[in-house]
């Protein structure tokens, strides 16, 4: 996000905007209020791709029925340790929320547990579901599936999406260990800047539609949007050479935690038919720390770690090695501090949503530099 | 493995050797047979790597206390679903399968189950123990921390190991999906193919002692021995172009389950000191399909999943798209037909052992083709 065009908006005003605006499109109000909490946490930890900026999709959405606001997720298998979910295709953001919950009261009660969801939207930031089982001295996990857009090694067709996957450890003194990573090389988002700047893409980002490298990123997005072939390279970048095999394995073992266990479509499967939403699958998990060993002894080891990680020897020229979520936190600290920082499309689709729904704009906040 | 020079042994004579080997070096009847049988799976499956050319390592390591061949491993914590274990330094494959024994036991009880294993020593190829999950209509995962030698992002020291993930589901009619994959990029035995060839290493494989992209895999090799800086890059590589920090976090995620769940030294502090052996960490988990979702529709989704991958639309010039551990599957039975392949010197090095404990030499077959 470039900063000069930048609005800054108050999270607790952007929170209750965005509630108001769900509630208008037929979200209950708690519905409404755990959306818009989880889709302005995107925000705070500068995952802009993931936040406010989808507004008007989801409100466009909900209206459209893409997504049903009165769906009423169902579960369909249930044991101590497990849960199976179908969402009836519900809003992705509620749905994965009461679902970690219990996740994490099954942890609490027998030591670990997880859950697959199927007939989902889009729930976010993967990293936010995961991290609830922070405060409760566990490990959290979860993934899901999206629209596919990566291509499998030695391919030229997608056949599985950016799949991300969540994994998180408490810390004591230091802040939690939080990875949160597609499992392709690159978002789709990454090739739209690049092709909005006219640059070539780097090699390892993407195949054309004969599945040789690809440079001209224009060319690739619109090809996969017409489905005529190329896409997204998984982790570790085209053919065996940096093992993008491994990326291509991890995306479908995403797949088969949120899709398979919970018997829905998967891989080239998945995708947006023009009109509707292509249903995602999602998978949670959570591991008690005590089931194992004691929190306290494991939260002070990773502090160890962490600062090891933090204060290892630099690169020439480098500044700062980073832990995984540590930027992110900075971020969110930031931002809390200083307003969640929107870009002026963002903020003005924001404006057209206030319009329609008779709603207050949320206000800006001086920028404080 | 240049098949020129390959010594063709049937796997039961390979396997018989190498268990009257571990005896003789004092390891239990069953401990050694379990060693063997796992050691001679890696070579079947073609990770030679991993095989039996480290016989003559196990049976120093063995003889000189660096595994202890009477350790006794400890459950130091236990639950329904979790086990916390600590080998006492005895080696690596005999724990490792009794323990994923256990947790498929507890999976098959409750649902899913995990265990973390400390003090423990190099466990061979962690796809074995994910796939004994298999036959129970379970998901298998398997884990380990190893000796550090993996650089993380704006780094130039070594701060993880290759710190491999495994992965598998059942299929019906198709073979599983098996993801077996080291975190780093390559795994150190790459970079000595290179340094034996003197060929310049790939971009992205490895850093130098100042943590800038390295090519003399020679050096890389020297520096790291004498811990003077540099090392192997995580999956995706160097810097953030191709997301080399989702590669890094991941093998911390790896650290975190085997050594931080269960209080063992993790990251930097891995490593072999001379004269003994550093002791590693595990991590297994199973989680019972049944839980879920009905096994025999999960087995048939795999079966249209694993077969739409393989016959995807391929890329100009490339014969064929592989599913994880496909490769592998299709040389253990070749090798379980025609017999195991070993490279010369791992052959003089059985012969060394049989020499040296009065036991027969593995007899070679003849080469079918």
């Amino acid at each position: 996000m470039s900063m000069d065009k930048t609005i800054l908006i108050r999270r607790e005003t952007l929170e209750k905007f965005c509630t108001e605006a769900f509630e208008k499109a037929g979200l209950s109000p708690d519905d409404a209020g755990l959306s818009a909490k989880i889709l302005v946490a995107a925000d705070a930890r500068g995952t802009h791709s993931h936040g406010t900026g989808r507004m008007m999709r989801y409100i466009k959405g909900l209206e459209g029925r893409m997504m049903l606001p009165d769906a009423k997720p169902e579960t369909l298998h249930e044991s101590p340790v497990s849960l199976t979910v179908d969402a009836h295709g519900a809003m992705g953001f509620p749905v994965s929320y009461r679902t970690m919950t219990k996740v994490i009261e099954k942890a609490e009660a027998v030591g670990m547990a997880c859950a697959s969801v199927r007939n989902s939207n889009h729930f976010g930031i993967a990293g936010f579901y995961a991290m609830m089982a922070l405060e409760h001295d566990m490990i959290g996990v979860a993934m899901t599936n999206t629209a596919a857009l990566g291509v499998p090694t030695f391919g030229r067709d997608v056949m599985f999406g950016t799949n991300p996957l969540a994994f998180c450890a408490p810390g004591d003194r230091e802040r939690a260990f939080v990875l949160d990573m597609a499992t392709t090389t690159v978002p789709r988002g990454k090739l739209e800047v690049y092709d909005r700047t006219g640059r070539a893409l780097p090699s390892g980002w993407a195949v054309d539609a004969s599945g040789h490298p690809a440079t001209d990123a224009g060319k690739v997005l619109r090809d996969m949007l017409e489905r005529r072939g190329g896409g997204i390279l998984p982790l570790g970048g085209f053919g065996e050479l940096c093992s993008g095999y491994k990326g291509y394995g991890l995306a479908v073992m995403v797949d088969i935690l949120c899709a398979m266990l919970s018997g829905a479509p998967t891989g080239p499967d998945v995708f947006d038919p023009p009109g509707t939403s292509g249903r995602v699958s999602h998978f949670f998990a959570a591991i008690k720390i005590a089931a194992f060993t004691d929190p306290r002894e494991f939260r002070r080891h990773m502090d160890e770690l962490l600062a090891k990680l933090k204060n290892a020897p630099r690169a020439a020229g480098c500044d700062r090695i980073y832990v995984p979520g540590e930027k992110e936190f900075e971020k969110e600290e930031y931002n809390n501090r200083h307003g969640i920082p929107l870009d002026r499309k963002s903020y003005e689709n924001l404006k057209l949503i206030a319009e329609k729904y008779r709603i207050g704009v949320p206000p800006q906040i001086p920028d404080p530099r």
